[in-house]
C-alpha cells in the first residue's frame, strides 16, 4: 500500500490575532509544520500547537521563514547568508524546546513562504538552511520543492530531503509555485484539488498551468489552513487519499 | 579555598548595534549571562557569543526578560503568567540551539532587568519563570537576588537557586538593587567596587545607602559590561579576588 | 434632541491578521478609534481604513497604545513618562499622515487597551499622554473615563476631555471596568447591552456588577469590534438609541 | 559662489543602542536625514534629535527604510508596491510630528539603505516611493543618486528630485555606489575623501573604482556617521568645502 504524508502550516497566529483554525487541521494532517516565531507564532501558540500535535501523534516540523511578522514571511529578503543560518537554528530551537517540553521533538524542517521559493533556485540561502539543518540535527529531514537547490544542496550535505506537492497551488510547467500576486496560483475547486491529490500520491504527476504535465513525485502533500474553508478542502483531501487506498503516515518519525 | 563565580550580561548587541565587548569580557567572567534575543540579542550574536564562550570554558546561562527591545527588558510588563511561562521557555531553548551546535549546553537561567526585579517579590511572575525551567530542564539552575521570591520558588520546585549580588550596584536595606531610575544606583569607583566584592565573597555582606549591613553571600558576583569603563572595572574586581586568595569558577558546569 | 457619539476600535489588523470588520463598523460608527501601529495596525490597514472612514464622514482618532504587538497593548508596561510622551505623538502623528492624506486629519486621542485603564489612575502616564496631545494639537479631545486621571489632567492642560462609557463592558462601583482577566467583564446579551447604552445616553447612568448605580454621562459609547457577533451588537446598538430618540453625530469635527 | 549641502544619516540608535554621536554631527552638516522608526530610531530618539537640529537650523529630512530593525534597513526586502506606498507614508508622517513639535517640518525625503540602493534601479519601488511623497507632500524634494529610477520618476511626477553623492563610498563606472559585501566599498583616507568632496562640488565628478570619471554634478554630499572616526572625517569635509571657497547651506527651506 502506498503512503503518503499530509502537511499543512500550523502555529500562525500571533497574540490576539488568530489564523487557520489549528485544532481542526490536527485531525487531518500527519505532519504539522508548526510557524516557529519569525514569521507568525508566539511562544504560547507554539506551546498550544506543539501539545496538541504530540497527543494526537502528528510530527512537528520546524516552518522556518524569515524574521518579517508585517510581511507574514511573504516577502523576499536578502539576508546575508551568513546571518540566514542563525537566523534558522533560532527558529529550529525554539520550536524543539517546546516539542521536547511536550515530551517530542522536532522531526524535520520545511521552509515557509519567500524562503521556501526563493531557496528553489537562490543557492547561497538554499546553502545557509541546509547549513542551519546540518550543525543543528542532521537526522532531520528538509521538505521542499522536486528539483529545488534546498533539496540538492540538503542530499549533498548528507541530510534526507522529502519532496513535497501542493495540494490547491497551480504549478508552472517547469514545476514551480506559480506567485501567489498571480490570479490562479491558488486552486478553489475541492473536487479539483482532490483528484489532483489522488494523481499526484498515486502517479507522481500534475497538470502546470499551460497543460504540461509535470513529475513530482511527492512524499508529503501540502494543505492549507489560510484560505476560506480550508479545513473542509483539508479533511476532503485526507478522505479522498483514503479512498484511493492510500495510507497516510508522517515521513519523519 | 573559596570558590566564586563571576559572571556578566554578554551577547546584548542587536543588528548594526553594539553594546558592551563580549570579547573582553569573555577573558574576565566564569559565567556569560547571554541574552536570548527578546530583550537584546539577535541569532548572530548568539551565535559568535555562545561559540566564543564554550571555546574559552565560560558557563553559558540564559539571560531571559521581557519581550521588549525598545525598552531593552528594563520596563517592567505586566505579563500573564501562564505567557511568561512560554517565553521564557521559547528563550531558553533558543539559546541552547546556539549552546548545543557549539558543543556545550545552556547552564542555568538568569532573568534580566525589570523581570530580575520584578520576580524579587511578584509571586506569580516568579512561579511563570520557574516553572518555565523546570519544564525546559530541572537540571538548570536559577540565578537570583538572595531572600527573592524567585529564589524561593526555585528551591520548592526541586530547582537549584544561585544567590548573586552586583559588582557596582547599591543596595536597600533590604537588600533589593537600588532602581536606575535613581541617583547612585551604579557605583563607579572602581576602588570601593573591587573592594565591595572581595567583602562580598569573602564575607558576604554588603553596605546598604543607609550604612546598613546586608547579608548577601553570594556565589555569583555579577560585573556589567554596559557602563563605561566596564570592561576596565571587571578586569580589576577578578584580579581583585584572585589577589585576596578567592579561586574562580563556573557554578554549573 | 440628545446628540450622542458612537466609536469602536478600529485598524487592529497586522499584515496576514485580520481582526475586526472594518467595513461593517464603519456603517454604524460615528467615530473610529484608529489603531496607530504600537499595538496593531500596520501602515497599509491604517490607509484603507482612513480612507474609508473619510468617505463616510466617520471621524478619526488616534488610538494610541504601548508598543506591544504580542501583548496587543493589553498588559501593563511601566514605560518612563518621559519616553510615553514620544511614544504617543509618534502614534498620532503616523496616523495624521494617513488621515490628511485622504483629506481630513486626526480629530481625537484615545488610548487603547492598558495604556487607557493605567492612566485612569496613573498621574504620570496620564500626563504623558496629556503632554502628548498638548505638544501636537492642543485642539484634539482626549477620550476617556469619566473621574479619571486623563481626563482631570487633560482639562487642567486646556484639552477637550471628553467622557466615554462602554457598551459591553462590567463596570465596578467606583466607575472603572471591569478586567479582561476577570469573568463577567464582557457582556454578550444583546438586549441588555442595548436598553444599557440607551439608559446611559439618556440618563448617564450604568448599573455595576454590585448593583450599585454609576453616573458615566457619556458624551461617547464605545461598542466593541473585537468580539464574537460584535458588528450585530453593534448594529443594534445605534438602531435601539435612534429608536429612542437619540441623534448620533461626532463629538470631534 | 558655489553653495553646496552637506547631509548625514542621523537619528539611527534605538532603546539602550546608540550609533553614531548626533551632537557632533549636527554642528557639521546643514541637512539631518532622520530615521524614522523602521529601520533605527525609536520615538525618544527622534524627539532629541529633530530638537537639536531644529535649535541650529539643520534641515530635517526623512529616512525612510524597509521596516527591518534587525538588519538595519541594508537588505532589500521584496516589498508590495502597494504596501511600500505606505510605509513610506508612516514614516514620513510619524518624523513630520516631531519636527512640528520642534517648530519646523520635515523638508525633504531621503531612502535608506538598501531602499536607496533598490530605486537607483527597480521602477516598481522607486514608483511606491515617489507615490508617497507625492500624496504626503509634493513639495517635498526627493534626495538620490544622479542618473537613478527614483530621480527620474520624482521628477516625471512633478516633485524635486535632488542629486546626491558620497564622500565616502565607491563608485561604479555607471555611477552606482560599490556594494557594502565588498571589499573597497567604503573609503578611510580622510584626505582622500575630503579631496572627492572639493571635486565633486566644484566639477562635478568623481572616479569610480576602475578609474573611470563620472559625472555626478551633486546638490548635497551625503557624510557618514556611523564608521570610525566618523564625525572627525565629517568635520574634514566641511572644513575643506569651506577652504576651497564653497558655501554651505540646506538644499531644502
Amino acid at each position: 500500500m502506498t503512503v503518503i504524508d499530509l502537511n499543512s502550516d500550523l502555529g500562525e497566529g500571533f497574540g490576539a490575532w488568530r489564523l487557520g483554525d489549528d485544532d481542526a487541521l490536527l485531525d487531518v494532517v500527519t505532519s504539522a509544520n508548526v510557524a516557529c516565531g519569525f514569521h507568525a507564532g508566539d511562544p504560547t501558540v507554539l506551546r498550544r500547537v506543539t501539545e496538541r500535535a504530540a497527543e494526537r501523534g502528528v510530527a512537528i516540523g520546524a516552518q522556518v521563514g524569515y524574521r518579517d511578522l508585517p510581511g507574514f514571511g511573504r516577502r523576499f529578503i536578502d539576508v546575508d547568508p551568513a546571518e540566514l543560518v542563525n537566523d534558522v537554528i533560532y527558529q529550529i530551537a525554539a520550536l524543539d524546546g517546546f516539542a521536547r517540553v511536550a515530551g517530542t521533538r522536532v522531526r524535520y524542517v520545511k521552509p515557509h513562504g519567500a524562503l521556501y521559493n526563493a531557496i528553489v533556485t537562490n543557492a547561497a540561502q538554499a546553502a545557509a538552511v541546509v547549513d542551519a539543518v546540518r550543525r543543528y540535527d542532521p537526522s532531520l529531514p528538509v521538505l521542499g520543492l522536486p528539483g529545488s537547490e534546498s533539496l540538492r544542496q540538503a542530499e549533498s550535505a548528507g541530510l534526507t530531503p522529502v519532496r513535497e506537492a501542493f495540494a490547491d497551488r497551480a504549478y508552472t510547467p517547469s514545476g514551480e509555485l506559480v506567485s501567489r500576486r498571480l490570479d490562479g496560483a491558488v486552486l478553489h475547486d475541492v473536487d479539483e484539488i482532490v483528484a489532483r491529490c489522488v494523481r499526484m500520491a498515486l502517479e507522481g504527476t500534475v497538470t502546470a498551468v499551460d497543460g504540461t504535465v509535470v513529475s513530482v513525485a511527492p512524499q508529503s502533500l501540502c494543505v492549507h489552513g489560510d484560505t476560506p474553508g480550508a479545513v473542509e478542502i483539508a479533511r476532503r483531501v485526507r478522505a479522498g487519499l483514503l479512498e484511493a487506498g492510500l495510507s497516510l503516515a508522517p515521513f519523519a518519525v
